[in-house]
């Protein structure tokens, strides 16, 4: 294992870095005037990866594509063992600069110091697909292709573009690829000894706590639920107080009761109400039913899923003592994702080694690495991204902090 | 003053209040097939000002309008003194069949008896215009021009109907009438003694009580306003909760405190938050602002604007609690209309006379007395109607219950 401390240009590295992500702001490669909007399969996505195939190719990489079109880099032959690292370079369709796309610069970075340092180290960059959803409306679509989380009937079928309505399927044969063999996509993790995935916060814990680098622990696990109220809509001047079957004060202690239990749940487990309507939502009409949505996260599973199970059952409860009804009803939920111990020591080591401020912290937001981690040792590292603004195109995020996570994470994988 | 009881014909006093009723909720009397829609200048609205002259001149009365359409039936010549009776016979543009015609409808069933029954009594019948706005988007339009609580800059150019956007003026000239006489709509109270109006109930007090009749000793004022609560929307998975300035849970506060107020105000004195809004309201964020409504109401003035004015410093007061913001916009206001002693005395008497069972209460809801009263002792009486529905085609109500409204109106008429 080696311990001297890399000398890392890093000024150099944060111009470099800078420079890849403008570039891939300008209009070859956004389909957008107005904000960064590129998902695969477009003109746009295709000259996002020949960008990286130029400068990954200029710095002796061989290049492959998986079956789907994810972009595969390698200094080592087939079969030779290497480290994993990357990102995805789509972006929301009202997307910024930085989501996604400092990943894989920063990785393509790591790449270039591992040539001009002399270390020499296997590695392997990987560019997922469809993270952000933005051409088919599916979350990491290109890292479940690759850890099989994905049905064929739904690459064949459900899974259809959002701008024409016709399948993930025929949108990835006509760009040239052999859907017909997603199932082979799981053999670029195969050689993979680890894995390293940075990525903007999205959050703004590392700017209010003056840290430049997160390293991630555990990837957050989440449910998505409604909670409906039911009373009766009555006229709100005419109703006496104890004659409704009012919705609001329930709704409003369903909200404060998310709070509380989110709170108390702890291990960072977090608890939000984002959507609530009244029906019919008139001034002068007492609210018949409620709707809420609940969107609760943690690395610890029972803390976040105990949030669930405790609002459902109070729900319930406190409907009925007014007389209403309540049902809960789950939209979708994902496991919480643990992530490699000894990889996160190593990037803790490193990052220490900079003499920079760093923290270790989960990740709230799902990534792809979430489906990387099912198969090989993973971590993350986190950069700050300005005010916490993502999936917009007031996005921002400092180079300079890219440059320092590159170095980390070279050194990290050096030192494992 | 005569105490002995008169002896009325319900059951043909509720088959002619039914006949009428259906009569007018015939295809020559809405614009609707599957509500009742009726509203000034209209051929429907004609249509149905038409019948009442034709029953009221078969009854000897005469009749004239007021500047912009009143309906105005008296069985004395002008200067003589009356006793009013009346309501609308406009309806909301859903609406049903009970909801103002039913008044106006019981109004021409005591001018009936009063005939029947060699009363002979004088009597004013007035059918107001407009009282829902539907046609102008104007509530109480006609009560209120009669009130003098509209400027001429408003029926000249302000109030413009819904389906056109031409000006009251207008329509009213091209329906025959003379607008720009409108002041002298006052006149059409100078001769009155007295006051009532017969109305469905809106809510479902009289239905739950058991109770046939609700004799409204009082009209609640009220307040409407919005509460906007500002935060910071952030990534519901990536922002710990003490790194949030969510604005859920100070919405749902204010919520329960609006309940709290209303009910620690007493005096009927009611409270709804009947709108609400999250924004960007998306599952996954946390929600960066907040809009409620504000309706309350009640017959104590300074109760209900106690619960307005205690919530407005509430919510400034938790916001900032919780580092948000908290803005309260009132949007209109009406003051209490206390209703004349005297003649809800004789509606009481004559109603514990019939043996039925009846209650004094407020009107939650605003109607034409409100205006009516401001010059004219004034009262009202309430009739059940199914479950409380209103402004609705499934609004229902018992002929048999306005027939016995018509025998105590005319009873309290007769004793006063």
């Amino acid at each position: 294992m080696a311990t001297e401390a890399l000398t890392i240009d890093r000024a150099r590295s944060a111009e470099r870095i800078e420079r890849d992500i403008e570039t891939l702001a300008g209009p070859d490669y956004t389909r957008s005037d107005e904000a960064i909007r590129r998902y695969a399969y477009t003109p746009e996505y295709r000259a996002t990866l020949d960008y990286f195939v130029r400068e990954l190719e200029s710095i002796g990489f061989e290049m492959s594509y998986d079956p789907v079109g994810t972009l595969v880099a390698r200094n080592r032959p087939p079969g030779e063992k290497v480290f994993g690292v990357g990102s995805h370079c789509d972006s929301n369709r009202n997307g910024g600069k930085y989501d996604g796309t400092m990943g894989v610069v920063t990785a393509l970075e790591v790449c270039r110091l591992n040539g001009e340092l002399g270390l020499d180290l296997p590695l392997q960059l990987v560019s997922f697909l469809e993270e952000e959803g933005s051409g088919f409306g599916q979350m990491l679509l290109g890292s479940r292709i690759t850890a099989q989380r994905v049905t064929e009937e739904e690459l064949r079928e459900e899974f259809r573009a959002i701008d024409d309505g016709r399948p993930f399927w025929e949108h990835a044969e006509e760009a040239g690829y052999e859907p017909a063999r997603w199932r082979e996509s799981l053999r670029i993790l195969d050689d993979l000894t680890g894995w390293i995935e940075l990525h903007i916060e999205q959050a703004r814990v590392l700017q209010d706590t003056g840290n430049r680098i997160g390293v991630v622990n555990a990837i957050a696990g989440y449910i998505h639920a409604d909670i409906w109220v039911e009373g009766r809509a009555d006229h709100a001047g005419a109703t006496p107080m104890d004659f409704r079957l009012d919705v609001a004060p329930t709704a409003a202690q369903i909200v404060l009761e998310v709070e509380r239990l989110a709170k108390e749940a702890g291990n960072g487990t977090v608890g939000t109400v984002g959507e609530i309507e009244f029906e019919p939502g008139i001034i002068n009409v007492v609210p018949g039913k409620a709707r809420l949505s609940l969107d609760t996260r943690g690395v610890v599973e029972e803390a976040f899923r105990s949030v669930a199970r405790d609002i459902e059952s109070f729900a319930r409860e406190v409907a009925g003592q007014s007389g209403l009804q309540a049902v809960y009803r789950q939209r979708q939920t994902l496991p919480a994702t643990p992530l490699d111990e000894r990889i996160v020591g190593a990037l803790e080591m490193a990052a220490k080694g900079t003499g920079e401020p760093f923290m270790v912290m989960p990740s709230g937001a799902a990534h792809d690495t979430m489906c990387v981690a099912d198969h090989v040792p993973s971590a993350m590292v986190f950069v700050p991204c300005r005010d916490g603004i993502s999936h917009s195109p007031d996005e921002d995020a400092d180079p300079a902090d890219a440059a320092l996570a590159a170095g980390i994470i070279l050194s990290a994988i050096r030192a494992l």
